[in-house]
């Protein structure tokens, strides 16, 4: 018998740019489904076009090659004819291959919410996908609150998928949108509108609320649904979307899952899933969850005496699933023995050949873990990486020294009576025998004084760092064991158009910030072959 | 029919002790001991009395009223009896009412991990059972990997859960120790233990290796077991143990549960949850998880515009639960979607009344918007938020100026040839006809320095916010248009434990900082009473 196709749907874009705190901007957008895209997601909801202009901008162009392209809005308001309804009109005019409408399906809100009859409001459903069918759209039905409405009218809940599905509905998607139905019902709810609609053209959309988001979307899988949707993350507001890394995870690495269903993600994009998670966290500036099933940084990191040894002497016997299938690291935290193989991997994709027997390898195995322990961290910043392995073999020219930096920020009135703030800064470096001094004003804030001023006089080097800027600078604070330590992460480009990240870390924000401006100068010098 | 009893058995303080980044103190261990004691939980697992000195040292005396005390240790050696096993003494020493065996239930385990045979296996747990319950406490095993076991070997599975039971085990705890079982696999499998053991002597340890944790501890209780064990907040290495106040939040509250399932948790116990779940993650200095079910800040709280004005018309028609049964809030968020009724409810909820009509409503509304277009966010920082009404209202006195501050952060080397990096901060403050000036040194940073010069002395004011501090500080840089944007938002305490969220923004990052100091204090002064 082979295996059923799941197809994935992720709302990252939609419902899980609601979260608290979220703002995608339209480059934000597009990175975010060039992701999904290379990952192997079958559709991509971009958002809502016509509710809000940064929608309407994204939906002038589809922005993925494989992934189908899809548009949400609702569907069309009582009184009008789906030809008159600017909402329909808008979805019509993006760019969309797939558009997802949003009804009603339980009688309670039809009446309280929209204050509607039943009857109109299936009419409403079935106007509104036939014109978007008849515009040669695919055409999705999502049934707000289907399960509760289920419960309370199973008949008119039924009615509203089954209304969508004759209309000529590709999927008719049943969401617990308020995230509180428990997986058993999730199976019984769905094997049961399989009456009225086939199982291959139904679809999950389950929230978190209750923390089973993954088991209700994995139930109703079980009972027949075929399409999956879910954020990356499991982003979303409240408590979340159902977290579609770790169903990939889990439907592809579970014995119990990978014979009976398939996905549009083969192995090597399966490889990557841990670093589309952590992009989207780069990109939002959240905190990544160390312990994410699969690709959390603590997914596979075993502390226990009593586990630790067994993992290593087979890790069958403890881990459920091999973390590099996901792009993954096992992480034995009192041991060097997995830590040098990884490691002479990770210096290999940044170009730094280091055997395993080398003895610069421990020394840089042991700086890595000494500077991590500090807060220091690597992923995201393979310059900073790149030139602590470097360091260790002696092959970093002393290029230049800050002897001295002083930064000040402040606020005063002007000679107009206005409060302004404004920062400057001195920057006293050695470029080989010459002492220089420069000094610049930031008025983006202190960090940006210290950047112009540390890059205006580099003596001989001047020419070489000409077209180096910042292009993006994010600021964590965290508990380093007992103080608060902030990291910043810098990313910089050149006139050729690369970029690199560099880090740093200290418990002075700007000192964090110089030394990870040192390190984006010094890859640059490297990289441009100067000589100490 | 009666509702079956379901016992809580909470093991925070031993498997979630395993948490990389988590030390217990033993005066954290009794403060955790306490908060799940008034809980209602049933067991407290303590840890493991003889595998470290501070877990022998905190059963020196029973740090719980109500629940069980729990020890956690092996079951005996092979070759020694059960009388000359020093973990066994161990744990008869501790001042326990309950001993917890871990053993092993997977016949590969008992080749590969221990070396011994099945049989020798089987009298181990036989005899350390007896053992214990001869001493008079009440015993359990955790069968370690139980299911993978039973998949492998389910004769054997079941023989050791046998064992246990026949030995006078109160006790077996089915243990999903890789966390790779799937909701459906656990029911199936539960059912066939009952043949051996029954339901009502049987427990669930589950972890969240594939985000099932939660969803596989009901299926167990479904399938006729009573015992579920996890941790507060689903702590634990890798991805975490079932999170027990997620349990509980489902368990008394959903519908679907409650009349058949009862806990030894009363509705007041219920209404602490929320302070429960905070305590622990305050102690740990572990930021709270904003979307944790039932009681995260963001578990009830809405954002799309289509949303909000249903909930204000009947929470019912989109909460799946009332947050105010686990001491959790609504939050109806101001967003640029948002309109006149959700400021109105969002006032009232912060303490402001401000009638639909009231002029000062609009200019609320505008003043509002135009700061969230500048980068404000006033969701999650309600002291800002309260203050911009009160400003509006003209009720905010004008206790102080700040008429200057200078920042420097000045990195050189000092007298002994170190390079340090230092911060200070110059403050000049008029507080009614006073001129106040200050200064102060940041060990942490700039906006350290700031903050406590601005704090130093504030004249007839100083008493009032003696007991203020910063305790968290968060920074987010954005796009906002065409140049970047910093917004800060600072939480601050006072000596009473209370907490508030104050925002600043600019494109100066001190600036931002000090935006959100200034609210912090005016904010503690208003509501101290002070008079301008």
């Amino acid at each position: 018998m082979s295996a059923a196709r799941i197809h994935l749907f992720d709302t990252t874009l939609r419902d899980g740019a609601q979260t608290t705190g979220v703002d995608f901007s339209l480059d934000d957008k597009r990175a975010v489904a060039g992701l999904l895209d290379r990952l192997g997601i079958d559709y991509v909801e971009g958002g809502y076009p016509g509710a809000n202009p940064l929608d309407t901008a994204f939906f002038a162009e589809k922005p993925t090659k494989h992934a189908k392209f899809a548009a949400f809005g609702m569907t069309k308001r009582a009184g009008r004819s789906a030809a008159n309804d600017p909402g329909i009109a808008a979805l019509l005019e993006a760019k969309a291959d797939a558009i997802v409408f949003v009804a009603k399906s339980w009688d309670y809100h039809v009446h309280v919410a929209l204050e509607i009859s039943l009857e109109d409001n299936l009419a409403g459903i079935r106007e509104s996908v036939e014109a978007a069918k008849a515009a040669g759209r695919e055409v999705m039905l999502d049934c707000e609150h289907f399960f509760d409405g289920y419960k309370a009218n199973p008949d008119y809940a039924l009615a509203c998928a089954r209304t969508a599905y004759e209309a000529g509905a590709r999927w008719v998607v049943l969401c617990d949108t308020n995230g509180g139905t428990l997986p058993d019902e999730i199976g019984t709810i769905v094997a049961a509108v399989e009456k009225v609609v086939p199982g291959d053209h139904l679809g999950i959309h389950a929230h978190d609320d209750c923390g089973c988001a993954v088991a209700n979307s994995l139930a109703a899988i079980e009972a027949g649904a075929r399409q999956i949707q879910g954020t990356l993350n499991g982003l979303g507001e409240r408590c979340g979307n159902a977290n579609l890394v770790t169903l990939i995870g889990a439907l592809k690495l579970k014995e119990r899952y990978r014979e009976r269903f398939a996905l549009g993600i083969d192995e090597k994009q399966l490889g990557e899933l841990s670093q589309v998670s952590r992009a989207l966290d780069e990109m939002l500036n959240r905190a990544p969850n160390r312990h994410a099933p699969f690709v959390g940084a603590s997914a596979f990191a075993t502390k226990a005496g009593i586990h630790a040894s067994a993992v290593l002497k087979d890790p069958r016997t403890y881990e459920h699933v091999s973390p590099e299938a996901v792009g993954n690291r096992r992480k034995v935290l009192i041991s060097d023995q997995g830590g040098k193989s990884n490691l002479v991997a990770e210096l290999e994709r940044i170009g730094v050949t280091l055997g395993r027997d080398d003895p610069r390898l421990g020394r840089v195995l042991e700086e890595v873990k000494e500077k991590e322990a500090q807060g220091y961290a690597f992923e995201g910043a393979d310059a900073s990486f790149y030139l602590l392995a470097k360091r260790i073999m002696g092959e970093v020219p002393a290029y230049f020294e800050v002897e001295r930096f002083k930064v000040n920020v402040e606020r005063r009135y002007n000679a107009l009576g206005d409060l302004v703030t404004f920062s400057e800064a001195i920057v006293k470096v050695k470029v080989g025998d010459e002492v220089l001094i420069s000094a610049a004003e930031g008025a983006a804030g202190p960090v940006n004084a210290l950047d112009v001023a540390l890059r205006k006089d580099l003596g001989r080097y001047q020419s070489l760092i000409a077209g180096l800027r910042l292009v993006d600078y994010k600021v964590r604070i965290f508990q380093g064991g007992t103080d608060a330590v902030t990291r910043v992460l810098i990313e910089s480009a050149d006139e050729t158009g690369e970029r690199w990240t560099t880090v740093g870390v200290s418990a002075n924000i700007i000192d964090a910030s110089f030394q990870a401006l040192v390190d984006s100068i010094t890859y640059k010098l490297m990289r441009s072959g100067a000589t100490g």
